[in-house]
């Protein structure tokens, strides 16, 4: 073992690959990562940084004309932390290079179109990091665990999906997919804690302890997840999420490992910087009191 | 004289009021606060949490009913700073209580609309923090300047924005608007580091000179805007910028201010703690190997 650090890449220390199994998956571990809490939070806010460097090139890059972009699919059961990567995570970056995009309960014009219409709708335009906080895969989790629609309708579903990311990322997205995962034991130490703080009680939702109820079913409908949807174009990072303080580290890393992929570099301009400069020394603007400043 | 800080509270000292006079105001000066940038970067930072902090309340008062919002109404000539408030004001709070819209040229739907077709449709939702890079404000600035309607036109417009802004602080939306003054001088300054920078060509704009060598009629149409549209409901403040830390340090008290104004708490809820915890307890998760978590 060497210094405090990613001794395997997150990518590949995070990615479900063919017969993972999320029942055996320790959600307090830190996979890949050596280091406690203490040297993971300042790894991670250097991390942020160069996130916040890599996304201004991206936007950069589709302020010229470029045609790629970045999407963070982020799932996960309730208080498994997605918000809290949203607040850390995406709030280290320029909020205006960031389409972010919650998806709760379809609302009655969802409803009336296609599951994936109003995710089409949400794709980060060239340039932009979207975000999905829940997404198109709430239609194979709770739609099958509820029962919302017949089980052949939500089986097709996984292969309509995978078309339907295998066509984003060939228009130019790249789609980091992450499942937070948590334990039964953090999730109720969680939801107590909404309960017993007063400034909290806003966030609980009684409905939440019917979802928990469910577990096992989740959990199930989750490794069906993995086990369809984690494509080469498009594979699924689970980030154990017992220790916040990881998953949000793991999922900075996703982000700056995706964003260097592109290799993107400041964009050639066609713009002559010595003729601009002479243009600009010789515009003079009259003072207020008459003189010319320069 | 005291410690340093705010000598005079930020609204008062930058709000806009009968016969403010825009061409007598020092760009680099920093009204109200005396301290300088070593003390004025700290400052900054611990009200950006504040700011943080007054920015979920106002989100968990819109997700139990509330109907109040903030929005911030970014002005400024080119290179002014407007993109760097946000990255650092904007950026202090969660992404996801915000809605950041960036107005650009009209594109042709908008052009079909009224030129508050695309505002109206930006407005903050309830318990959100808006924030308009550029604004309806553009119709009797640049629209003015370059003479893209006939004068009768655009001189209509004061009034109607004026009733237009009435009509969204009636509905529940305080309404900030910021102008960021920045000098000739200054602004030379920074056109010139985005020329002299290849990594900082992508921003630069050949149509910025233009604007530039228009300078005079621009501080005239901004002068106007702030004589006839600095109501009570929704005053102008005008912020020199010349100091990107003073501007930062005034937009955030301006919003902090804004938002305690709003004498917000945390929402009563009509869950029954004990009850919900007692449900709590009381489910059972069967564990992968056969027993059971609680």
């Amino acid at each position: 073992m060497g210094h405090d650090g990613w001794q395997v890449p997150a990518p590949q220390a995070l990615r479900a690959g063919p017969g993972f199994d999320l029942a055996a998956l320790d959600r307090a571990s830190t996979p890949g990562w050596s280091g406690d809490r203490e040297a993971g939070e300042p790894h991670a806010a250097a991390r942020g940084e160069r996130l916040a460097e890599l996304q201004e090139l991206l936007f950069a890059h589709g302020r010229t004309g470029g045609t790629r972009s970045v999407l963070l699919v982020l799932q996960g059961l309730d208080t498994a932390g997605k918000g809290g990567i949203v607040r850390h995570v995406i709030g280290a970056v320029d909020p205006q290079g960031v389409m972010l995009r919650s998806f709760g309960v379809p609302t009655e014009e969802e409803r009336a179109h296609h599951y994936l219409w109003r995710i089409r709708q949400s794709l980060p335009r060239p340039g932009y990091l979207g975000v999905f906080d829940r997404s198109h895969y709430e239609d194979v989790l709770v739609v099958r665990v509820a029962g919302l629609v017949p089980p052949e309708v939500w089986q097709a579903r996984y292969a309509e999906i995978n078309a339907f990311e295998e066509e984003v990322t060939a228009s130019g997205t790249v789609v980091v997919k992450v499942a937070l995962a948590i334990s039964p034991d953090e999730q109720a130490a969680r939801l107590r804690e909404r309960l017993e703080r007063p400034d909290k009680h806003w966030k609980y939702n009684p409905g939440d302890l019917d979802v928990r109820a469910q577990w096992p079913a989740y959990e199930e409908a989750y490794q069906a997840v993995l086990d369809r949807t984690s494509t080469d174009v498009a594979p699924w990072y689970v980030v154990p999420a017992d220790r916040k303080w990881y998953a949000r580290l793991a999922v900075t890393e996703l982000l700056v490992h995706a964003l260097e992929g592109l290799e993107l570099s400041w964009p050639p301009s066609d713009i002559d910087p010595a003729a601009e400069l002479a243009r600009l020394d010789a515009i003079r603007i009259p003072q207020p009191g008459g003189a010319a400043a320069d």
